[in-house]
């Protein structure tokens, strides 16, 4: 893989996702300047995951919710994600599934050049499975967007 | 969340793919006893990346390829982390997309009851993007199975 | 294009989406033999998305409720329509959207052969996006099926 | 085709689900050894097609509920079975359409090699349509998966 | 389920194809004023798969290749046929499978009342799997449509 | 629908396609400042579609080749769009389809508030169908995004 360290912001996030905020900044302390936003979200329904994690990134400021490309570009980069979790499907309850996720936001700047500005990463991690403890495996999704 | 150690063998294939065996191991020693098997692909043919990652597992003998139902469980987790890839168009090349990925394959028994048997984890970590290098960003998929 | 002014009933019916029967009639007068129906409406619900529409083409007599294979064209038209509109998704509230649409059926004979027969065309425009007002932008779907 | 008689438990699914147990024996002695659980549902609901089946499978010993692996295996066959029924969407009632199914689960080792294990077949014979009577037509889905 | 014998043509044209035109007759007698066409294809190449069952169609008089209506409501059978047999990739060799099929095409009236006119039904039954032979399971589509 | 015209560039985009960009100016012309660029593709490839779109906004200045974001906004609406043409396949040849399409892209800033910064529209209009001329019917996509 070509990619840098700059770029690698969707590994923070993940790592982030996976452990926690200081683990992942002791892994890659040059991401120190990035944004994180992080919460937990169980749930039926997938317009609950989505709404947890919006109002997680408006109440910590790490988007501006007057603005609607703010929250337009937070939208897509959630449902990208959240495609990984459900893996093909988009549905949750619909299909008789729960989800059990911790979730990572980190806005910042990964490329070098300045015309390139600020993107934003998602990540999910936690379980998915019948609606029955211990009834589930893992899942994971990433989704990144340009602010 | 309420998934216990032995459970995480996810988020273990996650970090040997972010990271490396070595590392992710050194993390989490408790996995000492799962098979990985590791690999990279890049390539604009969704095709290529399955069969590199089907190939890794049968000539590490991570899976015995001559068992049907073990090519099978593969396959579909196989399939399961290119939807987290490729964000819901389970396409590359056909849409004028570009992957550069690095693999895991983790078979193990991550639930402490005897008849739950194995399951198997696969992680891709990469880019995706257009064409031409640079013009790309990271993609993360997971996909879970039994054997 | 290849396509000739009698073929160009979708064109048709877009227009009247965009702005209103008459304006389209205006700019297409050689459509006047065509039947149309419009409607608006605003929702987080699909199901409702496409009962507004049904229950206009019905009320309005622009095809036979009694009938089930009127039914069966005008649904699957609708429903690629919807999927212009959702972009893939296939679902509004579910996803924390909601959609404020301006809709147009037309039916008639876009052929010069008489033996295509009857089809029909959806449009659907205007607003996709978040529950709030303002945060949201332009969305559009076009579906068309023999009668 | 090259499939020979012990592969084909899914023709034997799809002929419980279009006729009965007893008419699918009769047309496929060899499968007697194969376990069989039929039952019936009508629903806008996905999520109640999906439990229908999961309880009829446990109710009736075909799988062990206790165990998370099998009800992993039965579920993927349905969501595969369901696929065919809905023909792309995945959703129902969403898309208003209902269903009124019956279906068929059949467990059993199809292949001569004892490696191969046992494996699951859900078969789903039925109609679609708006949620009117007599405003429908058939579908069909079959799904298979190791268990 | 309240659907009557003259509904059932796609149980019909599964019975074609999950045995021969002669022994579902023979199960269903009914069905003899039905026009029945069957063919065989084996790809991994989906739209070779489509275009048998096209041709096949066409070369036998079962639609009239002339008249645009009679391509695009097969064409749509097809399709939703083909999402049972991919259960909702509609993808075969890109995503590494491939399948070998039987298929029958079924055009009638299958409503009393005479305005329902004409429906077409397509199955498809076979294997999907990986492209080394035995390495793979059975799988099944239905696609009805209104001619 | 409750919104102004500074918002509706879509509406502009779509004029543009499915008329010219003098025709949409006339009938429009407050999106006078808003920078456009239209282009043909016929193909059964979807990744030439793609590319054609991604050259022409490229060789007219409408995106900044060299900066990846645009090129990431760009590629996005682009998609969108052909979700519309495609109505949720995401597949041109590969399902034995063709496309003959006009396409817009406009760039411009349709909110009131400077903070919403630009943003782009993509809209495809022409015809689909079997690789044979007159075997085809309309279709139509749009898609939109932040830059």
């Amino acid at each position: 893989m070509n990619q840098n360290q700059q770029q690698a912001f969707g590994k923070y996030a993940t790592l982030v996702a996976l452990t926690d905020a200081g683990t992942a900044l002791g892994l890659m302390p040059e991401y120190k300047s990035f944004k994180v936003v992080t919460g937990k979200v169980g749930s039926m329904d997938l317009k609950k995951v989505i709404s947890s994690v919006e109002t997680a990134a408006k109440r910590n400021q790490l988007i501006n919710g007057e603005v609607y490309r703010e929250t337009h570009a937070l939208y897509h980069a959630i449902i990208e994600a959240a495609e990984g979790v459900t893996r093909g499907k988009l549905s949750v309850g619909e299909v008789m599934r729960t989800v059990g996720l911790t979730f990572s936001v980190v806005r910042g700047r990964p490329y070098a050049e300045a015309d390139e500005g600020e993107w934003i990463a998602v990540c999910f991690y936690g379980t998915i499975g019948a609606p029955i403890k211990g009834k589930e495996h893992e899942t994971l999704g990433l989704g990144i967007n340009h602010m």
